[in-house]
């Protein structure tokens, strides 16, 4: 079965084919952040080139967060839109483990970060055992000097990837225990959100398209604000 | 500096630019093979979307083998006449190395295999030390069943990677010590090829255009069967 996988929950726009035991095609690009202008042509430019129509695929794995509300929106609606026209089931898939997933089989703590913003990294903690990815943490928005704190204090060895780390660096460089992955595995790919779509796919843990929603974590700005507004709408006629 | 990573060693055409601390862009096809098609539309498609000429390219580098005759010389062509274009040098990766390198701090001994025909395989073992990829072994051409019958008995745990682990998947299957790589990790990444390029230039290992040659490890059929017939034409003449 061919999958295709989309990535847009960071700068980075992600996108690949899979075909059970074979890698297809990827095409990612990390060039500023206009992943509505970008992601369909990337999709069209890679199936052309792989010789694949909208019509041969079966599953479209989709990161549904956390990350950027925007880039989010913009990869979870055009799975949705080819799920939708193509009848198909959409395999949802955390950004936190795709990047956690980049790093296969490795030694030690695998920490994915991810800008939230404000000083703060949406993250988790993954390690491999038995040659499967676990999460050893919950996902959380923490303040990146509290995760450094953490990281110095309670772990041997932490591999810190995702795009914050560049973010960061100044803060990160000189701390003996962090290994920062390279370039080649550091931001999303396409290719290990396919893995990952297709794992829950073996477990029957797809959706219909009309139940996928993007997974934000915490409220955006616009409505921190909206809310704040009506709130004080709200005292001011008592 | 810009980095442009290209591997054409197997089926797999792959390309990537890198700058610095970053990947740009990474462009991966494994669909029929026609290095000679794909590779230079490929590069070009990529630049376009990084909004990259290849006057912005500061090094080259490329898998110069072992591999596929025709898909080396493609690809090892390609790199020496953009160098010799722009007068920029070549840091020339050996496609195992590159492979081993998608394995990024695994555990275990990594062990890629690129087809060498008549049952036979391209292959070496790497591990990573101390966050360093180390090369435990010497490149080799080697029967699939010897590489196999070595694996079982003298190591704990192996990754495979590469493609000839699809063309002889039936013999690995069943073997407890063998984890093969996700299709996400298993084939060629240019990226891994940028990472090991920018490796070798911080030690001023690269090269004159010039210099840059195919590393074959054992002679082509062709050549193979040239000889044979001079030998035989030698025989006769006596």
């Amino acid at each position: 079965m061919k999958i295709l996988g989309i990535d847009t929950s960071s700068e980075v726009a992600t996108v690949a084919i899979m075909d059970d035991d074979k890698l297809i095609g990827e095409y990612t690009i990390n060039h500023k952040k206009t992943h509505s202008q970008k992601l369909m042509p990337m999709i069209d430019e890679m199936f052309k080139s792989c010789e694949i129509t909208p019509n041969d695929i079966d599953l479209i794995g989709v990161c549904i967060g956390p990350g950027s509300f925007t880039g989010l929106r913009i990869g979870v609606a055009t799975a949705k839109a080819i799920a939708h026209a193509r009848n198909i089931h959409i395999a949802v898939v955390n950004s936190l483990e795709s990047l956690a997933f980049n790093m296969n089989l490795s030694k030690g703590i695998i920490c994915p970060i991810i800008d939230a913003q404000r000083n703060q990294v949406y993250t988790c903690k993954y390690s491999w055992e038995n040659n499967t990815l676990v999460s050893i943490d919950n996902i959380s928005v923490k303040n990146i000097d509290e995760l450094i704190d953490e990281i110095k204090e309670r772990y041997e060895e932490v591999v810190l990837l995702g795009e914050a780390v560049d973010l960061h660096k100044d803060k990160l460089n000189d701390l003996d225990n962090i290994y920062i992955a390279p370039n080649s595995h550091k931001l999303a790919r396409a290719s290990s959100v396919c893995e990952l779509a297709f794992e829950k796919y073996k477990k029957g843990d797809v959706k219909n398209h009309y139940d996928v929603v993007p997974y934000y974590i915490r409220k955006s700005q616009a409505e921190v604000q909206y809310e704040e507004k009506l709130k004080r709408m709200g005292e001011n006629g008592k």
